[in-house]
């Protein structure tokens, strides 16, 4: 967490958010009004936020990550920009998975990356796959969100064949799943054995471009330097 | 700041880094040796940290932004591996400048982006050009980093070029230059006027998706809730 995102969350009289994530943060609840919503309610979330706010009230949404990639800041400026909100609303941000799972995994984001979500319901799988597919042919280090879900489990291998038909099998992978919580898991492995380690909900997925080495269970993509110097 | 990144400099014995990043975090220089490092002194700055960390003390190597985003976490893994270093090297995540630049400029990673730097220093051109194409094709959301040098003003052009071959010149961009300093700017343009604003070292540029609007000076990406529910 942030000093910036502490001090929001200080300044907020009511906190609004899902449930689990706002279990993440005991030491914030006490004393303020705490509104806990349920997993793919987002709209109804935001627009009691939105409610509370243009009451005069100083709201906090949270967000797990960072807010401003795949998550609420989005829809609740679309929101705010449908219903006149008066304002004013600030995004603090976060650290994303993509920050926190790169650095577990040692320093694959070194080069140009592309970060893409499997997730088919707000998107049309073609186009997913279109994009799968000019990373994996661009040679971008690609961080894979929402790899899995419990109805969603044929994507990942669909992902794995278009990365395999542009990138060596040998190809280092990373697995993150539930990090920075106690539970997290980091698996280093390849392309080639990426199906055979568990992947869930809470994953996300590195895979290296044609650069990306792997040293004692992390990935490392080189800069470039190693081309000009002598390391 | 995050608070691990806070705790990481109070335990440190040692910070290392690019004089003008340790100026931005006087706090911490008090009591602790400081080594100021020049610009383009990337590889000698990381033999220092790694020599005195093998000697016993506690280093902090300080970057600007996220250290795993184009920084120094992987030139300092490169050459721990090449030196046998015995470690532990702990990687603290940090808030890159796309996190920062986004949340400037309202929601506009709300989907699936691509991080492309225009620095030609240590990767050649034509694969640069390569991603910019196929991630122009493919509409992601662009995070262009290093845009420009002293030396080096053509390359935006040619990334403006690409993108306007495959999106409309009324696409929104924004460009955020010293994100988060005193001196900060913010400007939401599109890809046509793109050129007519100030851009510089200290810039990202970010290129919406076909999906894209600017409201109130800000630049949103739909998630796509607004094809499933009524905002």
């Amino acid at each position: 967490m942030t000093f910036a995102a502490d001090a929001a969350l200080r300044r907020a009289e009511v906190l609004v958010g899902y449930g689990p994530y706002l279990e993440l943060i005991p030491d914030y609840l006490d004393g303020r009004e705490v509104v806990r919503s349920e997993m793919m309610k987002e709209v109804e979330r935001c627009r009691l936020a939105l409610a509370m706010a243009a009451d005069g009230r100083t709201v906090a949404l949270v967000s797990g990550g960072d807010p401003g990639i795949y998550a609420m800041a989005g829809l609740v400026l679309e929101m705010a920009r449908e219903g006149n909100h008066p304002g004013p609303i600030e995004i603090v941000p976060g650290l994303a998975a993509l920050n926190s799972c790169a650095a577990r995994l040692g320093a694959p984001l070194m080069h140009d990356f592309a970060a893409i979500s499997l997730s088919d319901l707000l998107t049309p799988w073609e186009v997913i796959e279109r994009r799968l597919q000019a990373a994996a042919m661009a040679d971008f280090v690609t961080v894979i969100y929402n790899p899995k879900s419990k109805r969603r489990s044929e994507h990942i291998v669909r992902a794995r064949d278009i990365f395999l038909a542009a990138r060596a099998p040998e190809t280092p992978v990373g697995i993150v799943t539930a990090a920075t919580r106690a539970e997290e898991t980091i698996v280093v492995t390849d392309l080639h054995r990426l199906l055979d380690h568990p992947i869930t909900m809470q994953s996300t997925v590195l895979i290296g471009n044609s650069q990306t080495f792997s040293w004692n269970e992390l990935m490392i993509t080189p800069r470039g330097y190693q081309r000009k110097y002598r390391l």
